[in-house]
């Protein structure tokens, strides 16, 4: 019987060794600079109730969640006016009760909801787990992928704010990007704009426009701006704030002038003139710090500052963004609890990595030396320093003897290891062992000390 | 509208930060001796082909298999007999063409196959990440859980099967267990037992007595042979392989006796002994190696040497085991690549660790230290302490001002944190701040110098 090949499903992938090595790197130093500002980790199951989920993500949403098939007899509990209708929708909610989550706000909401009277708060947590969307693939878009949350709720103090830019700054500086900018706005500025000119209705295609600045120019801007009501005196009106220019300090300026007849446009320009103190007072490491008031992501869901991070040194879009929202656990009946979050891109900051090559050798050397042996007799007497080699934490191996030595130098060739030590008669004889650099090739004969001490 | 209290499907888990940072502790540990042996880490996706699962663990397991109900109008391909007749289980197959894991042993052989030409073997690997099984939930017994592999395949070296007894020993040995034994037997011996009495075919049967030894005794066990065919001949022939005593060498050379017109039973015992003498070479830390062949797990899996685990310091069932393979990838068309492999059992490790409290304080241990502060002024007079204690990688944190200081100490306490700074008027004017340690109650006012050195 031929068999077929086995393969994994539309856009989910299988991660090799070295993949994996670098996907750790970039996790670990995620989750030490997480643990570091105080923030802790927890874990959701893969599976939630499916009511849980229905109707936190829009319709469209809700279309992307994965279903899982009840077990046992299914149909015996199936919705027979959906069966009888051939209605796949109406049918879903009578054979399936559980569903894999789709992201790792909702699960979170969830979780401080069914917990809080074991929580302190402000609660900082963080939590680093795949989630799956039934979207197309396509480049770059998987129905698997992990994300990377970190969140504070029950405090609404705005160091929470810029201790997310610090965050940000000192994770991918140590991740080894050089230049990248963290963009901030915040959503009472947003609102403040469109109250001065009276149309805070119309902030959805107001902001909308006002995004598409670098792509479309003014006059882009404008036309669109005409088209979804606004008068030429709304956008001449508005024209100091599209075009801001300057240091942050100097488009805070024009912006308390802009909104001068806007409390809650005031009360952002506060907000973000506090961020940007705390940060002056505790400055950043790599990181550009960007007020840019076009950035309106998340618009319908965060209520203060709004974060998006993007690396200058490669093309690619935001590899961070979060921001402060005022009712995360509102839909599971927990009202009033502020918090504010950021995630960082994983794949997008690996592929970055990849470009600029700043995956550093030791993240992805896996065995440090290899012992080759001649025959059964080396093996023997290579046992004892590979126990002291590992015994010094040395991540040592010792290849199987029977293969021929080439076959042995191309096992360590292929794991990236950096140092071989070949056994034979001669050198069991003499106790000096053919020490090899496998990088320069240079090869050194060395008694089990003076390896031991180079490995150390 | 009031709203229900949220939880999560039965037999899953929320994981706490406390939870979590134990979890870790045991998962890091084991993936650090991983590594150090040569291991390297894959990871396959959650979901795999409905038909690379299907089949592969009896009728039983299939019905334990999550489906994932397919995207969109599902029912247009639904099987119209199927439907006709109410057949949940002649549905699902055209209904559902993903399923979420079941175990890493098929998902590793699916890899292999599927990846066998960017492969270099011997193919060392190892895999943390959960499983589902539809089981139904008890103590113990969950819907979701990690499991924890380490396998290599195209080797037929025992130095493998050695090296498999030193990882338990000193991954075990590192998480604080004393005493706890590694039980090894090979098939190949169970093969030669039945065969030298010529009960080939009745081997499970014969297995499954013996397993009993230790619960219904040497009549129970001469009992249950007789209602099974076995003979009183049979029997006695059997008891000195049943009743085997002594140290492993002694073991060893009753079974050479016992075994002598056995091929494959001698085999056997040459192979233990092959193990056995590169664990004389290397000595293990802190576990007893035994010689049990009562140990029949995986009879119908395992070719070679058969591994468990047992800790001695609590009641609990195995915590471990393994074994080896010839034909890993047969289901998906690979055949006679032979391999091994051992597996850790992560929750009842947990389990066992938390009854003899052996998780290290540091392990759990979150935040080192807090900074509390009186007012806003103090904030800001933090926050340069704060990033220089972070810049020496001390985990700190600033509760925002606001708060009272009982209720920052609290938030000090519930998290476990260290030490505390305390910062006023006071403390500011003087330059020396009031330094807590929060487990002996100890308060001494330091300036900042002195705070960073104690910290780092």
């Amino acid at each position: 019987m031929a068999s077929i090949k086995p393969s994994v499903p539309k856009g989910t992938r299988d991660f090799s060794p070295a993949e994996m090595a670098k996907r750790n790197f970039i996790f670990d130093t995620i989750k030490s600079v997480f643990r570091k500002y105080g923030y802790q980790q927890i874990e959701t199951p893969s599976m939630e109730n499916l009511s849980t989920l229905t109707g936190k993500y829009g319709d469209e949403g809700d279309k992307l969640i994965f279903k899982i098939l009840n077990s046992g007899d299914f149909l015996s509990k199936a919705n027979p006016a959906a069966l009888a209708d051939n209605d796949s929708n109406a049918l879903t909610a009578s054979i399936s009760e559980k569903a894999l989550r789709y992201d790792l706000t909702v699960p979170f909401a969830r979780y401080v909801v069914q917990h809080q009277n074991d929580i302190t708060f402000p609660f900082k947590r963080f939590q680093v787990q795949p989630v799956w969307r039934a979207d197309r693939p396509q480049k770059g878009r998987y129905r698997e992928f992990y994300q990377c949350d970190a969140d504070v709720v029950g405090s609404d103090s705005l160091l929470n704010e810029a201790e997310f830019i610090q965050i940000y700054d000192e994770a991918l500086s140590k991740l080894g990007l050089q230049d990248f900018t963290i963009k901030i706005n915040n959503r009472k500025i947003l609102s403040g704009i469109a109250q001065v000119i009276d149309k805070s209705d119309s902030i959805i295609d107001l902001t909308v426009a006002i995004d598409k600045l670098d792509k479309i120019g003014l006059d882009g801007v404008t036309a669109e701006l005409l088209t979804k009501g606004f008068t030429e005196a709304d956008i001449e009106q508005l024209k100091p704030v599209i075009l801001l220019q300057g240091t942050n300090t100097e488009k805070l300026t024009s912006l308390r002038e802009a909104l001068a007849t806007s409390e809650i446009g005031l009360k952002g320009c506060e907000e973000l003139e506090t961020v940007l103190n705390y940060i002056n007072i505790a400055p950043l490491q790599k990181a550009t710090l960007e007020l840019d008031i076009t950035l309106a992501r998340g618009l319908n869901y965060y209520t203060g500052a709004i974060f998006e991070v993007k690396t200058n040194e490669a093309q690619m879009g935001s590899i961070g963004g979060g921001g402060r929202y005022d009712d995360l656990t509102g839909m599971f009946g927990l009202k009033n609890l502020t918090g504010a979050g950021i995630s960082f891109g994983a794949d997008r900051i690996y592929d970055v990595m990849e470009e600029l090559n700043l995956f550093p050798t030791e993240a992805v050397q896996s065995t440090q030396v290899l012992i080759c042996c001649f025959d059964k007799n080396a093996e023997l007497y290579a046992l004892p320093l590979l126990q002291r080699l590992r015994a010094l934490d040395v991540k040592a191996e010792l290849y199987p003897a029977g293969a021929k030595i080439k076959k042995q130098m191309e096992y360590a060739n292929s794991k990236q290891i950096a140092y071989t030590i070949l056994i034979g008669s001669e050198e069991m004889e003499s106790g000096l062992l053919a020490f090899k650099d496998m990088n320069s090739g240079e090869q050194q004969k060395l008694n089990i000390a003076q390896i031991t001490e180079k490995l150390q």
